[in-house]
């Protein structure tokens, strides 16, 4: 990684099972261990021990935050008070207005005239300055880029960034301290910065571990991209699992590259598989997950998964979900 | 406390700070510390930082699990080989039955022909021989101690022993470690082991933490016997925190006098209230609580209590609740 963003001294460039220990150093004072729960009706429908590594349960209710802590940690003090800008509305968005909140610098979130008063209360709630341009996210990131290069923020991406994906790692750390033994781990996928930075520290301890990737089946950018050899734009769908939703840009730098060579199978899965994962997170654990966070186990569920090993760690990774949406989506699945 | 009753060496007596942290010593291989979080919309609405203590995050969904854990593990290892008996259906029984699993020794739960298949699936899936007599958990109750005494097992009550009320006083350091200033800890009141043991620690630690114990309106047995000066008993009725309801015990030993010491205050809320109180943690935190374990939450929005100081902390037990009846409960008050 490059020293000109921040106190890592390594030079730029894919990141490194060693970046995700100084990804885990440097962001403890941010990021609490999350609890890897075992589940006991799944792993008798499957024949494996199934532990939910539920990373719902952060502070902000999503995983991003240590992509976002570890980002915004590495850089020096001058940039950190020059302010950090996205232009995500959704988890990454409340991430980093979260992390630059617990640091006391100021974060810069830009969105479209399209976006929900509800969403921007959320993130003025965090401290964010909310900046409304544009009538698409697209936009909404061009004036984002412009103001960021003008007044010298740092934008934090959303996944393609090798200290995101370093910080995302942490999670692999964390499962492998809890079940070392795991033999199969399954990881939601999108723009990849999750399973790039978590099947990256896996398989750098233990090459043998096998990681799946799971998308929905319309709109799956990632899957479409590794068929075509390079990324591909496609049309946004409906979907529960909106939060995996999204290009993983043309120009992608690392986590095509490093999906491409650490995730051992990828599996798409129908829309009730999902709602079924999300109903079976509410009925046997009591809590409620978005879409994107059951889909491991609506893939389970639907047994798309062959020859999964002894130990299964599946990853659950947030709850931004509206609440009567979620309900519909559940009802018919809840006894 | 008594020296026949396991490794404890003090005499038999109402439990003291010193019994709690011999509980947290004791039962640290089976019960992890819960996450307290500071819910920000409910702190905004009465103007003090409001914590909630996730008791529900614990593997089996409730505190119930901290007393049988400290109890069972003060049996002698001639005690735990005989085994465990309780005539809980509820979260204690799923607590004893779960803790007995993970020490590897025998647990009994004595219940009525009227509960339902789904509780009697539950208890064997933790290994409990389930032992279903009479007509009632009164009958059920009976049958309990008669086999008990016959073959030698030790019955775990759900709340007036010493070892398991200074189980559930653990929870009150964890708060004070989390936040020492605490000034006002909001406790939901049945039985009262939960409110003795923790409000014995906190006072015994700091006395001018106030504590507020809280009930449904109908139905709230401990508060009826406070007014009359001694145990009294009532017919059970409905109410979203069925978890609360049942008798102290005429013969009560511990908990009465303890709640009458260190109990500051008592609310008692209405059904609506405690409804809203779930759907405030279910939009708010995402989680399913039982109706117990909301009425905190409920006491707060109702306003319920005043002079709450900076800094409160509400306890949330658990998580034991029907999926549909949640829904139905919440429904109306989901956006």
């Amino acid at each position: 990684m490059s020293d000109d963003v921040g106190n890592d001294k390594r030079n730029l460039g894919i990141p490194e099972l060693i970046d995700v220990w100084n990804a885990r150093q440097r962001s403890a004072q941010i990021i609490k261990k999350t609890p890897l729960i075992h589940s006991l009706d799944i792993s008798e429908q499957v024949g494996s021990n199934v532990f939910l590594k539920m990373e719902n349960l952060h502070e902000m209710g999503a995983f991003k935050i240590r992509g976002a802590a570890n980002k915004i940690l590495s850089l020096t003090a001058k940039q950190q008070k020059q302010g950090v800008a996205t232009y995500s509305t959704g988890n990454h968005g409340i991430a980093v207005s979260y992390v630059a909140k617990q640091l006391n610098i100021p974060a810069y979130v830009f969105i479209s005239e399209r976006v929900p008063e509800a969403k921007i209360n959320s993130l003025r709630r965090l401290g964010a300055t909310v900046r409304i341009n544009g009538n698409s996210q697209d936009e909404a990131g061009e004036y984002c880029r412009k103001e960021a290069k003008e007044e010298g923020y740092t934008i934090v991406e959303p996944f393609d960034d090798p200290f995101v994906i370093a910080g995302q790692g942490t999670m692999g750390l964390e499962i492998l301290e809890d079940i070392p033994d795991v033999d199969t781990v399954i990881i939601p996928l999108s723009g990849g910065g999750l399973l790039s930075g978590v099947a990256m520290a896996l398989k750098s301890c233990n090459p043998s571990i096998r990681v799946i990737g799971v998308s929905m089946e319309e709109g799956a950018v990632m899957y479409h991209s590794l068929k075509a050899g390079k990324p591909v734009v496609m049309d946004e769908v409906d979907t529960l699992a909106d939060s995996l939703l999204g290009g993983i840009g043309t120009n992608n730098q690392y986590t095509f590259s490093m999906v491409q060579k650490y995730m051992d199978e990828v599996v798409l899965i129908p829309e009730e598989d999902i709602a079924k994962g999300m109903a079976y997170i509410l009925q046997n654990h009591r809590m409620v997950v978005e879409g994107a966070a059951a889909i491991g186990v609506g893939a389970l569920l639907g047994r798309k998964i062959e020859n999964l090993g002894e130990n299964v760690a599946v990853i659950v990774t947030g709850n931004n979900v509206n609440i009567s949406s979620f309900i519909q989506a559940v009802n018919k699945y809840v006894p």
